[in-house]
């Protein structure tokens, strides 16, 4: 990595978190200016206040601060994702029935699920308000290419997750590496780097041109590939536990993963109809017995092992296209765009 | 009504439908338009082709034309109000476990809870859409300010939401008439008649000066304020099943209508307590013989009555505040909304 500032995991954990105290004091502020409804304020930052990595947020203030933008520039958008995000966690919690959440009860467990679904909303309705006063430090432009930019995520992200449901729901087997792609583009790519990156673009200048916006977006398309591949491996080899996620949690819900495409396609007709059967029971049905049969055929087959080492290069990838941006100069900022490369297939949560 | 055009109920029931198709002709298109995930945006569209109201985009648009607007300058917020509204349906079918919607199954009851919570993510993302698109027809200003309307309208409704479920779950009593005005002003008023509204008026014309804009939101609230009572009231007195709601679900619910206030505060301290321990009890632990109790205790207070003729008096002060708008000039649309103060105080579901 040469001389750049940010080299190690330490120090982009560290730059990760000095983001989140930003947007958390930035959040903290939205909700003092409230007078009314001052308990939903406060269990608004339930989840927010917990210990996460809060990617997204750092990823819109590291671009545009690597662009030459100021804090200020793009802080309410930061502050506008996580809240954004953090109220999909909560629906989601509720969704599930899940118990937990980084750590403590979810809140459907504090305070019950109508409460829940109500404070979700309020995030939602909540992370409008930093994005429309945006007019005010970035003018009504750069404001609404902004609101464009987080509705296309919404929507991006919605028909990924209703593509995969499909999918399952559907028991779908015809589906080629370009359709995992395709929906990790929509499902992950654009929810978790292409929008917090280009909205940190857009916030750093004026006049960001549509060739430079393109070059970062296909660096978050990169990058974000690489995020999900190792996910995806993550949560098969992590062991119980170390991982934030389920461990297994893909094949019990019967994801198709670029591993299950690639195992499937490398067996004879017998061997992936039976892989096939045990993998669409439903979870309520599926045994533990499944489970070690159908992790045990990816292992076998080496698609794992051919995942991680795609992961690998799709972040290679990446990190050359973001060396090939001569406008991007040097930075601590930018380090921390570097280093995301490396850390997207190493972290091990 | 003098010569008014629209002046029976059949006259606006039949504008109510003419808006409701133009809004899902507006939504078809939108559909048509996206090329990926038919299917999600095929199931967006189950809800709003179901037979219903559609009462706020019809005064978003009667409110638009009325102030000397086009159709084509609110369509595109009436749809996006629309959307909204319905992906709250959806939602909230799912938090209650509701079995029925608009006479079909609820739409988890078609495609399971994840595809269902899906689905209103994928309204609720769809619904920023035409009001972005609204930049190209209005311009930035009026797009923005509609976007600030919006974005209070889900604030509003969220605390009022979230103000009433702690009442309900603190069992609070220390409550006044302003204290249900008040909730209802952000809960009903804001949501259903205060943002649709005054998105028609924005639509309308570049230079609705902020007197007129007021004149509107007051007849807004007044006439919000006696469909509430009015809602409260039908929900005691409808026949089951003849109401869109569950007869006595307010009183399931424990919900602190103006009636419960009332009645309580005209009652010895014994008969109170009393009262306020079987409305305290939780819904699946209540009996039909508790809430038999509790709606004869209303109505024997005459607390029913009284509310009735209070939702007719703030009905009465809304019509004469819309007739006290010299510059909203003589049209079938004015007219719909002087028939709404009629309806709202009228309309037996």
């Amino acid at each position: 990595m040469g001389d750049d500032v940010v080299s190690d995991r330490v120090d982009f954990e560290r730059y990760l978190a000095s983001c989140r105290s930003l947007v958390i004091e930035h959040l903290r502020a939205m909700v003092a200016a409230r007078r009314r409804a001052q308990r939903l304020y406060a269990r608004m930052l339930e989840y927010p206040l917990r210990e996460a990595k809060a990617l997204r947020p750092a990823l819109c203030l590291a671009t545009c601060r690597a662009l030459g933008g100021r804090v200020e520039q793009a802080l309410p958008t930061a502050t506008a994702l996580e809240l954004y995000h953090n109220a999909f966690l909560v629906h989601d919690d509720v969704e599930d029935g899940s118990l937990m959440r980084r750590g403590g009860p979810a809140l459907q467990h504090m305070f019950g699920v109508p409460i829940a679904v109500n404070v979700g909303d309020a995030m939602l309705a909540a992370s409008l308000d930093p994005l429309l006063n945006n007019v005010e430090h970035l003018g009504l432009g750069r404001a609404l290419r902004i609101l464009r930019v987080v509705s296309r995520m919404a929507r991006e992200s919605a028909e990924g997750q209703a593509v995969e449901l499909d999918w399952i729901r559907d028991d779908t087997w015809d589906l080629t590496p370009r359709d995992y792609r395709r929906l990790v583009y929509q499902k992950t790519c654009w929810y978790t780097f292409v929008a917090p990156m280009l909205c940190g673009a857009i916030a750093a200048s004026h006049d960001v041109d549509d060739a430079r916006l393109w070059a970062i977006e296909r660096f978050a398309i990169e990058v974000g590939v690489a995020f999900q591949i190792h996910d995806d491996v993550l949560n098969l080899t992590a062991p119980d536990g170390a991982y934030g996620k389920e461990a297994h949690g893909d094949l019990w819900e019967g994801k198709r993963t670029l591993m299950v495409l690639d195992a499937v396609a490398r067996s004879t007709p017998d061997e992936a109809a039976e892989f096939r059967r045990r993998f669409a029971i439903p979870r309520a049905e599926k045994t533990d017995g499944d489970v070690r049969f159908l992790s045990a055929f990816l292992t076998e087959r080496g698609s794992v092992a051919r995942a991680a080492e795609l992961a690998s290069r799709w972040a290679g990838r990446a990190e050359r296209s973001l060396r090939a941006m001569p406008w991007m100069r040097p930075s601590l900022h930018r380090d921390v765009l570097v280093f995301l490369c490396r850390y997207v297939t190493e972290r091990t949560r």
